[in-house]
Formats: C-alpha cells, sequence, structure tokens
C-alpha cells in the first residue's frame, strides 16, 4: 500500500511540519510534500492561524506541474471552510491524483471527511502512513480535539534528591543555564503557561519567552524578517515569524498581584484568575472569575475547560508544590519534565508535590518515562502519566 | 610511541581483565595479552587472590613462543614477592622483548618498580595505554591504593519526586524486577556491602547476592564448573568462579540483631559492628565493636578506616535516609546509584537524606552526573560526588 519512496516524501512532509511549530497555535503544524515522476515540485507547511494551509503553499509552488501528482500531507486535508477555503478542494482543483496522509484529523469536524471528499473526485486517497509520528508533533492539538481540554505538561526542577528549595526557600540556581534554555523552548512551543501568585510574586517572574534565550535552534526556526518574502520560497529560505507569545495564566486567588511587576512590562497576552475584577492593567490583561472550591480553592477542572474552550491545545505548567499537588490530585497532569540537578539538598529542603497524602502504595501516580537525556549539567527525565 | 595495533591488543586485554571482576577481590583485575609477529600467542587474566596472576596464565599458554614477543599487561607487572612471585620476573624469564601497560600500579608498594625491573632487564616497557580504561576497571582498589579508605558507593531507590517508602513506612516495591537485579550485580561487583539494623530488620533482608538473581551476562562471567579445566585454555573456556559473597557490614549500635534473621542464614562473611559482644552467631559472623561519636553514633570515617585495613575496594551502600545523611554530612561518599521509579508519591512520604538542615545553597552537596539509563521500567542515575 506504501512504498518506501512514500516514507521518504512523508518523512519530509513531517519535517516541514516541524517548522511551523512555535508559530501555528492554536493550529496543528502540517507539512506538505508534491511528488512529480519522482521529483519534489511543491512543498509547504502552514505557518500560522489565518494564514495559508501547508497544501496551498505546496500547489502554488507546484503549479501547473500538478496535475496527475501525489501530494503528502501530515494530517488530513480540512473539507470545511474556516478561516481559509477547504484544501481538499484546492488539491482536487489542481488535478492531484494521488493523496498520502498520515494521520487522520482528531477534529471530529473534519475527521474522515477531507479523506471521502477527495475519493469522491477519484483521487486515490490512503491514510495511516507514519502516523505516530504526525501525532506526535500535534499531540496537543490531538487531546484537545478529543477531549476539550489542554494536554498539560509540568515542569519541574530539583536536586538529585527531588527538593526544589532550602526549608528556607534559597532555590537560586537549582538546574544550570542549558536547563533554563531548554524551559524557554517548550514555553514556546505551548499555547499556554500555566503558574501561581506565589511564583510570581517571590521569583518577579515574567514567564514569557525570550528570544535571546532561546536555544540556537530555535532560534533559527524563527528565522530573519522579510516583509516582501516570496511566499513560494517558504520551504527553502527562512522566513521570519515574529516570536509568539503564550498565553500566561495566573492563578491569584487572593488577588494579591499588582501592575507594577515584570509580569506586566512584558507584551504578549495574560489570563489572571481572581476572585474578583480590580482593573488596573494594561490591555492585554484579561481577569477572569472562575468558581471555587469547597475549600477556597480554584475549581482546577473547571479552569482547564475553560482553557479548552480558548483553543489552548498544550498547557505548559511552571508552578510551586502547592499547585503542582493540587494538578496532581485532580488527575489532571498528563506528562511530567524534570530536571534534575547533580546536587543534594537533604530531607528538610522542600518537595515537589504537595499532594494529600497516600497510605497505600497502591494509591500513588504511576507514570512511562518517555526519555532521559543530559541537558547541561543537569540530567531532563520526560514521562508520561498513566491513565 | 603507541599505534593502532597496540591499541587494539591492550582493548582485548581490559576486556580479559573484566573477567576477573566478580571474584578478584581484594585484589585489581589484570588482564594480559601476548603476542609475537601480529599473532596472540597467549591470554590471561587474574581470577582470585591467591591464584596465578594474569602474565602468568598468559605465558604459560605462550610457552617458547614468548621469546622476543610484546607483552600488553592492564596493570603493571607487580615486582615483589606476595602470595606468588613477581610477574615482572616471569615476563623477564620469558624473554618477552617489550611490555605495554595501560595503568602504572597505584600500591605505593609496586608504583614504577616493576616498569624498572622490566627496564633493568632490557626490556622495552612503555605505561599510559588506555590508562583511563585500566583505572576505571579497578577504581576501588585505585582509591583503597592512594586513600587507604574503600571508594563508597550509595545506592538509592526512590519515586520521580525522591521518596524511598510513604509516611507509614511502606514501599514494597518502588523499582521493578530489572532495577533489583542490576543492585545485584552491583553487590557481586562489591568487596563489601554496608547496611543498617533498620534495613535488616524491617525488610529481614539477606544482603547476599544470589545466582539465580544475577543478570544472565554475569552469571555467565561465572561459568560452569569443572575441576580438571585445563588452565591454558582459561581464556577462550568458562572457568567456573564459585559465588564469592562480599562482606555484609551491619551497623547494629543497639545491638538488636539476633541470629535467627534471615541475614544470617546463608552463607558469606559477617561484620557486625556493635556497642558489645553478645556472641551466639555462627562462625561467619564477627562481632566489632567500634569506637561512638559524642552524639552515640557509630564513628563512620573509623568504620571506612577499619574497612579499608580489611582490603575493601569498593563499598556498596544499600542503606536508609539516616545512614545516608550521615555518612553525607561526613562526606564519605564517593559515588550515587539512583534508581528512579516513574511514580509520584508526594512530599508527605520519606525522603532520600537525613542530613543537618543546609540553610544556604552554597552548603549543598555538589555531585557531577556519570550516567543515565533505562533498567526495566526505572531509570538509573549514576553520579559522582565532587571533592
Amino acid at each position: 500500500m506504501f512504498n518506501s519512496q512514500d516514507a521518504n516524501y512523508m518523512a519530509r512532509a513531517l519535517e516541514l511540519a516541524k517548522r511551523g511549530h512555535f508559530t501555528v497555535s492554536p493550529n496543528p503544524a502540517v507539512g506538505c510534500v508534491i511528488v512529480q515522476h519522482d521529483q519534489v515540485i511543491g512543498e509547504g507547511y502552514h505557518r500560522q492561524a489565518g494564514g495559508p494551509h501547508a497544501e496551498v503553499f505546496a500547489l502554488r509552488q507546484a503549479g501547473a506541474a500538478a496535475l496527475g501528482a501525489t501530494a503528502y500531507v501530515t494530517l488530513e486535508p480540512c473539507s470545511h471552510y474556516g478561516r481559509t477555503p477547504p484544501c481538499a478542494q484546492a488539491l482536487i482543483d489542481a488535478g492531484i491524483a494521488r493523496v498520502v496522509v498520515a494521520s487522520v484529523d482528531a477534529n471530529p469536524q473534519v475527521s474522515g471527511r477531507g479523506l471521502t471528499m477527495l475519493r469522491a473526485a477519484g483521487i486515490h486517497a490512503e491514510a495511516g502512513l507514519m502516523a505516530t509520528e504526525s501525532e506526535a508533533i500535534n499531540r496537543g492539538f490531538m487531546h484537545r480535539m478529543r477531549t476539550s481540554l489542554p494536554f498539560v505538561t509540568v515542569k519541574l526542577a530539583a536536586s538529585l534528591d527531588g527538593r526544589t528549595a532550602l526549608a528556607n526557600g534559597q532555590s537560586k540556581w537549582i538546574t544550570g543555564p542549558a536547563a533554563r534554555r531548554d524551559v524557554q523552548r517548550h514555553r514556546a512551543l505551548s499555547c499556554a503557561i500555566l503558574s501561581g501568585a506565589d511564583t510570581v510574586l517571590i521569583d518577579n517572574a515574567s514567564l514569557n519567552v525570550r528570544w535571546n534565550e532561546l536555544p540556537e535552534s530555535v532560534q533559527a526556526s524563527y528565522g530573519e524578517y522579510n516583509a516582501s518574502d516570496n511566499i513560494d520560497d517558504v520551504a527553502t529560505h527562512q522566513v521570519h515569524q515574529p516570536l509568539r507569545q503564550p498565553l500566561r495564566v495566573i492563578i491569584d486567588t487572593r488577588n494579591r498581584l499588582t501592575s507594577n511587576l515584570a509580569l506586566f512590562s512584558v507584551s504578549g497576552p495574560i489570563l489572571l484568575l481572581r476572585t474578583q475584577v480590580t482593573g488596573g492593567f494594561n490591555a492585554e490583561v484579561e481577569e477572569c472569575v472562575l468558581p471555587l472550591t469547597d475549600l477556597g480553592q480554584l475549581d482546577l477542572p473547571e479552569l482547564m475547560a475553560e482553557l479548552g474552550r480558548r483553543q489552548i491545545n498544550h498547557l505548559w505548567v511552571e508552578a510551586g508544590a502547592r499547585l503542582g499537588g493540587a494538578l496532581l490530585d485532580a488527575a489532571l497532569i498528563n506528562e511530567l519534565v524534570l530536571y534534575q540537578a547533580p546536587k543534594l539538598m537533604g530531607s528538610s529542603a522542600r518537595g515537589l508535590f504537595d499532594v494529600s497524602e497516600r497510605v497505600a502504595m497502591s494509591q500513588i501516580t504511576e507514570l512511562e518515562w518517555q526519555d532521559c537525556r543530559k541537558v547541561g549539567d543537569d540530567i531532563k527525565l520526560t514521562a508520561k502519566v498513566k491513565n
């Protein structure tokens, strides 16, 4: 059904898709390659919500040569009129003969319909080639389509013995500069960053993405700005993407944050979760009152539902032991990223997760290791929470 | 000075040396390859204290062909009469023309003297080829030769958030069977295992090496027993090494251990550190009274000095947070091995190191990551304590 050439072209399409990673939110990252007589005649990827889809870029490059060609697309072409016309129609109009798709769209609005539309037009359309790889690129988007909730990654930084700060609160710096650069990359990939007022107040944290702190490989993926860039050169030339700032979501149920904090002095949207709207913030700040639980704490499942409604695919959480513990107790964590420093702080130092006490080993949270690697002088461990 | 062929033969000699790893204690592991006209004519390794050294095995295999040959030895040949005659003399007597040595012996009794003896006999003797690799094989031995103290590795098993047991003490099992097999391998490699009475009492732990729980690769290195094995076949055939049981060193300053415990029902030497000799144990158990500190705790530096005197090269510590913390406070840990399970236990669960409180980040223990890898469903992290 698929041959090794198909796999090569799809691998290329997946590579292209990743170029949009830092800018497409809330859309999925998609890549497209058009091939005629074993020659690539068009390439494209989706760069930004509201902008042309991957197929459109690739078809423009291919031009009339697309007639009878094969298109490789990492995600099922859309069949509905959204902000742009349906890509399935564009492929039909261009006279494409065969379409190979990696993963079928998880969005119930379009799932399977793009393939149906193509087949109805006589196009040979197949799906499932490198679907796992394609799912991985858009796991936040796929997760939200399936559950209406964001995919939640909690970031932790601790010593080898699982401590985040001395008993007196000192913690600068447990992990090294390479780990902090890696955090910048994760922030840039996420749709929103969640933190608590304590973190903002104690560290006067900005929680934004900072160009000069991004790893060089990521800086390159934003490229140089040139407004007159020929749109057909998208796959071969660097095209500027202005730094997209993820939505910063701050839990401030005691209304302690004031407009003079560093958080508010850097540009980018902010959602403040409070018990009353006080005003006095700049135009990028939205104060939002969400229900509290009986214990007077923010209703976290309700928060996740709200973030889902706001099209947050991937939520990156940088929080202390209390918020982390509350998310764990509410079973709202999908993944953990732990930067572990080669240090020992001892048992009097502060722990990672303040949770309700577990009294049996059967009650503890089970995860599955995804990855372990050195990042500078630290170790980065990634684990998925088991359902 | 050394060519690539030299490196190949030395790599082979290092491979041979490792075959003795599980049995040579308290001696170093040494391998030897004898080469004549680019042909290996003799191979050997040191199997057991009191048995022939690597050079002797290799020379026996080479026989008269050793005349004018080159010998590759991973550790400087000894020059003194110990339990066996000096190997330097054996190489001279066999008419060896050139000797290539990896590392010079750290034992002040012989360091440099073997090379001197060889050169005085007109042999071209060079040292330093793959010295780092050779040092790594015998780091316990090298460390004891230089410091008179054992190299101390502390083993830990914890959840991702650095917890060893629930607040109520439950902990079976945090890590999986592959990690426990790996612990068996480390035990088998060590000269002694240190633990506390609490561990023995709570888990009724035997703390021995168990053949059927060793990884298969290690089982193979013990091989099949055949008393009539031709000694010349040592390098090519499996030769049985009876399971060597490391000395089990148990801190029992409250004299709580009794002879009915599992610890005493499995064979192997035991050193009980107590405040008085009570007797009533089997012949393999030695009760030893060591000085206490002003706080009534065992004087750990004195314990290490005693273990050094008893020729313990590598000490493997399996202990709880109290003993681990005391060793850390006394700066007696050289290396940590942490098996980290993909689990979260929460901050009320028990920590890894009960140490005196650190009040500044400058006081915390700094380590250096050596390795991180998956072991079954767990992650194994290895770190060296910085001096």
